[in-house]
């Protein structure tokens, strides 16, 4: 069962796109739909929630989607799991500027006298937390993370630089009611490393093509600087600075109710920063600049069915002829 | 570059199937190939790797042969993140049978005075794990652990049972330098749950499917009862109790060097273990009983990375035909 379809018109917000207020009044009504129509399973966790075989069609058909514009780039394919070695997330500052966000993993490594304790703790109901140890792995935060120490122990880049296609789930601790707020959701990243030049136009052509690709799906979008969610007030000033050098654009969809629209794909310079903390370098000596283009395939998934409704095979035919034509 | 292909006979190892002894000498040297050749990257953590293209479309393949192998079946599809509640473990009793697999998410929950902490701590490069709470949530143990509460949750199981298709990343903590032995694998479950007679008719299916499905891949291959690592002394009891019931089978190759070959399916019967500990139950109001086919999809590319060699465009065309034909 279907609610009502939200009027959509595929212009940029600014030109008057549809937001979905009308026809659901707040978050909370957004996700008890998706839960309701079985898109989405309840955990008991906000932010933890099981996917419906459609709401995977959707991502394979919106990946295929990106593979189709990305084609003649000829980006190298690597996958990693969605963890990734403790000092890397060490050295790469992200506990500076992101703590709240990052998750580590704890295991047991007792024997059996610690483990009898183990079971006391659960048996009474008690926080067992004292008897895990941190393990030499965190979780990866972006896809793309786990690709720059990588690529270095490779030695120099190729003159013409080089591109990489990811795909990882990604853990950020932030639990939320909102749906396109996962603790854990899957990011595809397109990431390329070279010349200033070449990472910037790179990004220059995946901000056309961004927008292209949203609206051949019947969804308005709008794009615009912005900030990551730097930590305390210290992080206010990188914040500013982020957006007074236009390093990161997002692509924003409606997606949830009220004024705030989601950010669905976003385009990061991160001029030298990953290049100096691995020691990237290029053919010339120089060290690597670095770009990518990230695809938050929740988020856009549940655009769709914010959109589009929540039963597929009701869907616009041009909508599911992109997706799955 | 290969290595010699080592010889392949897809016969039962009983009947003297084909061991890689002969190509490399221990397992440190085939995962030191698999490295040299791009198969799979090091992180500088032991069962912590990236993936090449070429290992992902192996998975691919070997998927799409696992859906032909099920099509019938009409298994629906459901699809978790690689977590799940702190309190679903709690109650399911792994952190008593395997405490030392099991990884637990811990996050920073303070402010800017804890903040200032947690960066004093890592540029001095001390421990900052005091400065991590638990979080609701733990790493997926295997692929069906999410599966049960949410089926619970709609109430009794349709008259002829009910069958699922997972895939989910699994995480657990046994850092290994046996490249099949990861602590960040993907597993891909097909679960049933209803009466006695249909899981263990389900199960019955997937060991004939299982062997020959193997077998068409040009591996060899053997049946055998097993057990789960169950943790300590008390643990041999269950581990030997499972065996004695015959209500675990996997089914072995060899992949790594030595006389033990890996198992790369599992076919588990649970009885009414989690029907009675979620609640399950059948459209007669009896409890549910379940059984799961499990696919160690790393597993499975590994052994035909083995057995083939580790550029795919040299495999036999009969096995190339079965993933990608």
């Amino acid at each position: 069962m279907n609610a009502p379809t939200p009027p959509i018109r595929s212009t940029d917000r600014a030109e008057g796109a549809s937001t979905p207020e009308a026809a659901t009044p707040d978050a909370a009504t957004f996700l008890d739909r998706l839960f309701a129509d079985g898109v989405l399973m309840p955990s008991g966790v906000d932010g933890l929630y099981g996917r419906s075989g459609a709401f995977e069609e959707v991502i394979e058909g919106f990946e295929r989607l990106v593979e189709r514009f990305a084609r003649a780039d000829g980006a190298i394919k690597v996958h990693f799991p969605p963890a990734m070695p403790r000092v890397n997330m060490e050295k790469s500052g992200y506990l500076k500027s992101f703590p709240q966000l990052a998750g580590a993993i704890h295991s047991f490594v007792g024997n059996d006298a610690d483990h009898c304790r183990l079971i006391e703790a659960l048996t009474e109901g008690r926080d067992w937390s004292d008897l895990q140890s941190p393990t030499d792995v965190v979780l990866t935060p972006a896809a793309c993370y786990p690709l720059y120490p990588a690529v270095a122990a490779r030695g120099p880049l190729p003159e013409a630089g080089a591109l990489f296609d990811l795909k990882s789930y990604c853990f950020r601790h932030e639990p939320s009611k909102e749906p396109t707020r996962m603790q854990f959701f899957r990011m595809r990243e397109n990431v390329c490393l070279g010349s200033s030049e070449q990472v910037r136009a790179f990004r220059e052509r995946w901000l056309e093509r961004g927008p292209e690709m949203i609206r051949s799906l019947g969804l308005p979008c709008e794009l615009d600087v912005a900030n990551d969610p730097f930590f305390g007030r210290g992080g206010k000033l990188m914040a500013r600075n982020q957006r007074d050098q236009q390093l990161k654009f997002e692509l924003l969809v409606p997606v949830n109710d009220g004024a705030e629209p989601t950010a669905c794909l976003s385009f990061n310079y991160h001029q030298d920063h990953f290049g100096a903390l691995w020691g990237l370098t290029r053919a010339d000596g120089e060290r690597a600049h670095s770009a990518c283009v990230g695809f938050g395939l929740e988020r856009i998934a549940l655009a769709l069915f914010r959109h589009h409704g929540t039963d597929t095979a009701t869907w616009p035919a041009a909508v599911r002829a992109v997706l799955w034509g």
